[in-house]
C-alpha cells in the first residue's frame, strides 16, 4: 500500500474499480476487517452524499430496512415497497392474538398475553461475531439476553437406541470424550503413532488425554462425574457419590448422536456466546421499522420489475387503495426472496434470471407450543437449550427467557430437512394436524408431554406468502446476484455466505448501499 | 422395601437409625432423590412440629439463614448470631460506596452507582443442577440471568507460547479436537485398535471422527472454519472465506491449555446452563435476610461454645451494646468456617476438635475492576466468559450482564492456588499493590488494559474477618462434622462435597434441620 494513501483511500480505490464484494475480500485478506471495525469501516456513506438520489427498495425485511435506514441517513430518497401489512420479513415473533397466515390456512395464536410467552418463528439467535446486527442492537438499544444453545442437561433421543429413552447431553458428551481418549491413549501406548509424535509429545498427549477424557491412571475410561452422579440426583451431596456407568460405546456409535448433533455447538454460528432480544426477536425488526416507517408503503406487492435507461421501474399493486401503481428509481434494491422473485415479470439479463431460478430455499418448519408449566425446568433441570431426536421434529427448544415463571413457550419442532421429506410431510398437514404430529413425537422424548401443552402455532415457511421458504440451501450465492444488473441490486441474506442469518441480511444491505454510493459518486 | 411401608416411612426409619447423611446416601442409591424432588423430599419439617424448641444458629450466611428460615417456619424458636453487621457471609457483592474490610486494610469501592456495575467477590455462578438454591430463587422470586462460563471468544494465554499472544478459545478447542481426531483416525486406519473395535465400529468411529474433528476426506485435520475465518473477520461474509491455519500441535501441547482449563466447561459444576441473579449474587442473601431478619443478632461474634446437659450454651460479645452475653439452646447449628471455629474455645469431643483443625481453606483472591468502556465487547466480541492465563491472576471474567452498556465490571483476577503461592503473593500486598499487579498481568492479555481500568477492589479471603479463607480444599468433609457432637450440629458448605457452592450451604442446612427434627420428634 503506498505510504501516502490512507486506508480508506486505498479501499475506495479498490471499491470503485472492482465492486464492493472485492473490497470486502481485499479488506479481509489484509486483515483490515477486524471484528471491532466491520460496522464502522464497512459502511461508507458520508452524510448528505445521496443528494436526493431515488432508491426504491423491494421488501421491508431486515435487509431492506437496513439499506433504507443507512441510505436515507446519507441523503438518498428511499421508498420501500412491502407486500404485506407488516415489516420484518422472516423476522417474525408469534404472540397471543396474532393471526398467522399461510397460502391455504390461517391460525389464531392462543398463547397467554405475557411478555415471555412468544415464539420466534424465524431467526431466533444471534452469534457473538455477527457484529453488524449486534451493532444495530447496541445503536438502537435493543436489550439482549443470552440464548442457550448447547445445554448439557438437554436430551439426545434416538427411537432405536438406549431403549428409545432420551439421554442427557452431559452423559453423551462426557462418555464420547472418554472413549475417544481411551482409544487414542491405547494407540499411543501401542506405539502406533510414533511416526506422528515425538517422544516428548507422546507423553504430553497421554497427559492431555487423561484430562480430556477423564481417564483413570491406566488410561481407561470407566465413567466420569462430569456426566453427573448415579441415581437421579445430578449434583454431589454430602458425599460426591458414584458417577453414572458409561453409556455403551457401540450403542453410542449406532445412535448417530455424533453426527453433527453432538458437535453442533462447535460450529462457528452456533458456539457461545449467542443472544436473543428480550421479549422476542422482532424487537430488532420493530427498532428498524420505527426508524424507516415513513418510507414504507405496506400492502404493495410487486407486479413487475424493469431496468430502464434512467434506472429502474417497478409496477406494484396498492392493496389499500385497490390501484396499480408505478414508481421510477435511480437505483433499485431487490431483497425479494429468490423463490418469489423468480415468478415476478422482469427484464433482467438471462444469466441473472437463471441465477435467481437456481436458488433453492430450505423448506423450514417451526412449531411453537405453550406449556401449562415449565416441566423441563421443574422436572429435569433443563434451562434453555435444545434436545435432539431422530424423529421428524428434529429438535425441541426450551425457552431461554422467563426462567422459573409459571408457563413457557417451547419450540416443539424445528425442521430444516435434516432428512429429505421431513418438511414436506408437515407442509402437507393442516395446522391442527401438525400440532398433533409434533406432540406425538415429543411424547417419546418427554412422557406426559401431551398433557403439558395448552396451545400451539406452526410456520411452514414454503407456504408463507411472499417468502416461499426458509433460506437458501447453499452457502455460495450465485455470482450473478453479487453484481448489479443495470440499476438493479440484489440483497438479502440470499446474496451472502450467511443464509438464514440476519447478519447476512445486514451485510448485503451495507454492501449494496456502499456500491450504490460508489457508483453514484463517480457518475 | 416392605410393601406396607411408604417411601417416607422408610426414609424416616433409616433417618432415625443412622442419621440424615445415611438417609441421603440411601435415597441417592435407591434413585429416589431425583433432581425434581430434592427440594421437596429432602426437607421434612411439618409446620408446627418445632413446638418452640430453641435453636441457636451461628452465622448468618446462606447456610445459617436457610436453616433459620426453614426451622422457624416449622415452629422452632431460632436465633442467629452474626459476627458482622451484614448477612450473607461469603455471598458478597461489592458496589460503589461499599467499604471492604480485611484484617489489616479497608477499601472504598469507587464503582459508578449503576445496577450492572458490581462485582460478586464470593460465589458468582449457579449450575442448573443445584436444585436447592435454584428452588429458593424460584420461591423468593430472585430474577436470574445466564452466567456465561465457556465463551469461545474468550482467550487462552501462556506467556511462553504462541509468542505470548492470547489465542481465542474457538481456535484452541477446534484445533485440539481436529488433532485428536486425526491421530485417532490414523491409529484406526493402521489397524492399531482392531482388538478394541469391531469392523463395523471401526467404520463408525472413522465417520464420527470426521464430524468430531472436522477432518478432510483423507482423515486429516487441515483447519476448520469452526475456529473462525482468516483475517480478523470471524464471521463469513459474502463468501465463506478461508479458515484460520491450525495452531501448531506441539505448541498447543506445550501451552498446557489442555490442563483442565480447556475441559473446565465439561466439569459437572461448570457446564451450561449456569445462572447469576440479576443485579448481583447478594440478591439471594438479601432474599433470605428479608425473611429471617428478626431472628438475626448482628455484630455478635461468638466467644465460646459449650455443650451442656440440656443442649448448648454460647457466649458472645454484643458489639452494639458493648456487653458480653450468653444464650442457651436446645440445639446449636454452627456454620462458622472451620479456620475461624478452630480458634473459638469449646468443649467439643477431641475427635471433633481435630477434625475442625484439619479442614484447610483455599486462600482465594478476587479482584474486580471497573472499565471505562466494554473493550472486550467493542474490540473483541467477547460477551461474558472467562479468559485463562498462566500468570498469577489465573482468569479474567467478563461480565454476563449489562451487555452493550457504556461501562462494565470485570473480574481481573480469580486466584485459588492453581499453583502454590499465588494467593499468598497477593495476600501480602496492600490493596493498591494488588490492583497494580493484576493490571500489569492483564496487560499481557489485553494490550492497553491499564488505560481502560478506572477503579478496582480486591478480596483476599484469608484476610476477611470471620471467614479466613475461601472454601474447604477437600471435597471430602471429615466424617466427625457430619454427625452432631451432643446438641451441636455443624453446617455450611464445609460439611458437604460441594465446598464453596451455595448449594452445599443449603444442603447442609436442610440436612441438619431434618436431623434436628428427627431427634426432636423422637426425644
Amino acid at each position: 500500500m503506498p505510504a501516502a494513501m490512507t486506508k480508506r483511500d486505498f479501499l475506495r480505490a479498490i471499491g470503485s474499480a472492482a465492486g464492493v464484494a472485492a473490497t470486502y475480500h481485499t479488506m479481509s485478506s489484509l486483515g483490515m476487517l477486524g471484528p471491532q471495525t466491520v460496522h464502522a469501516d464497512a459502511l461508507d456513506l458520508p452524510p448528505g452524499s445521496g443528494h436526493g438520489t431515488r432508491v426504491v427498495i423491494l421488501g421491508a425485511g431486515i435487509s431492506g430496512m437496513a439499506a433504507a435506514y443507512e441510505l436515507s441517513k446519507a441523503g438518498y430518497t428511499c421508498t420501500i415497497l412491502e407486500a404485506t401489512e407488516r415489516a420484518g420479513g422472516r423476522n417474525f415473533t408469534a404472540r397471543g392474538g396474532d393471526v398467522v397466515r399461510e397460502i391455504d390456512s390461517r391460525q389464531w395464536v392462543d398463547f397467554d398475553r405475557e411478555d415471555h410467552l412468544y415464539a420466534n418463528m424465524g431467526p431466533a439467535r444471534i452469534p457473538y461475531h455477527h457484529r453488524l446486527i449486534l451493532g444495530y442492537c447496541k445503536e438502537f438499544g435493543v436489550e439482549l439476553e443470552v440464548f442457550m444453545n448447547d445445554n448439557r442437561a438437554a436430551l439426545f433421543h434416538n427411537a432405536d437406541r438406549f431403549g428409545g429413552e432420551a439421554v442427557e447431553g452431559r452423559r453423551v458428551t462426557t462418555d464420547l470424550r472418554g472413549y475417544i481418549s481411551e482409544l487414542l491413549a491405547k494407540a499411543v501406548n501401542r506405539n502406533a503413532l510414533d511416526e506422528d509424535l515425538s517422544a516428548d509429545d507422546k507423553e504430553r498427549v497421554l497427559d492431555m488425554l487423561v484430562g480430556y477424557g477423564d481417564l483413570n491412571p491406566d488410561y481407561l475410561y470407566t465413567g466420569s462425574n462430569r456426566g453427573g452422579y448415579r441415581g437421579d440426583r445430578v449434583s454431589a451431596g454430602l458425599e460426591r457419590g458414584e458417577p453414572n456407568d458409561p453409556l455403551d460405546f457401540s450403542e453410542l456409535l449406532r445412535s448417530e448422536f455424533w453426527e453433527y448433533k453432538l458437535h453442533f455447538g462447535y460450529f462457528l454460528n452456533q458456539n457461545p456466546t449467542l443472544f436473543q432480544p428480550v421479549g422476542g426477536m422482532d424487537a430488532i425488526a420493530k427498532a428498524f421499522e420505527t426508524r424507516v416507517q415513513r418510507l414504507i408503503q405496506y400492502q404493495s406487492p410487486v407486479l413487475e420489475i424493469r431496468k430502464t435507461t434512467a434506472g429502474a421501474n417497478v409496477v406494484y399493486r396498492d392493496l389499500r387503495r385497490g390501484t396499480t401503481e408505478s414508481i421510477d428509481a435511480d437505483y433499485l434494491i431487490c431483497t425479494i426472496p429468490a423463490p418469489v422473485l423468480t415468478d415476478i415479470p422482469n427484464n433482467f439479463d438471462p444469466s441473472v434470471r437463471s441465477a435467481i431460478a437456481s436458488v433453492a430455499f430450505v423448506p423450514a418448519v417451526k412449531i411453537g407450543f405453550q406449556a401449562r408449566r415449565r416441566f423441563w425446568e421443574d422436572d429435569l433441570a433443563i434451562y434453555g437449550g435444545i434436545s435432539w431426536t431422530d424423529q421428524d421434529i428434529t429438535q425441541i427448544w426450551y425457552p431461554a427467557t422467563g426462567y422459573h415463571r409459571a408457563k413457557g413457550v417451547i419450540m416443539g419442532a424445528y425442521i430444516w430437512e435434516d432428512r429429505p421429506g421431513q418438511g414436506e410431510r408437515f407442509a402437507n398437514m393442516t395446522p391442527p394436524e401438525r400440532l398433533r404430529a409434533a406432540i406425538s413425537e415429543g411424547e417419546n422424548i418427554h412422557p406426559g408431554y401431551a398433557q403439558e401443552i395448552e396451545s400451539g402455532v406452526s410456520r411452514v415457511w414454503p407456504k408463507v406468502p411472499f417468502q416461499k421458504g426458509g433460506w437458501p440451501e447453499s452457502y455460495q450465492p450465485p455470482p450473478e446476484l453479487l453484481a448489479p444488473d443495470g440499476a438493479v441490486y440484489f440483497a438479502g441474506d440470499q446474496i451472502t455466505a450467511l443464509p438464514g442469518w440476519q447478519e447476512g441480511a445486514v451485510l448485503a444491505a451495507h454492501t449494496v448501499a456502499n456500491a450504490i454510493h460508489q457508483r453514484s459518486a463517480t457518475t
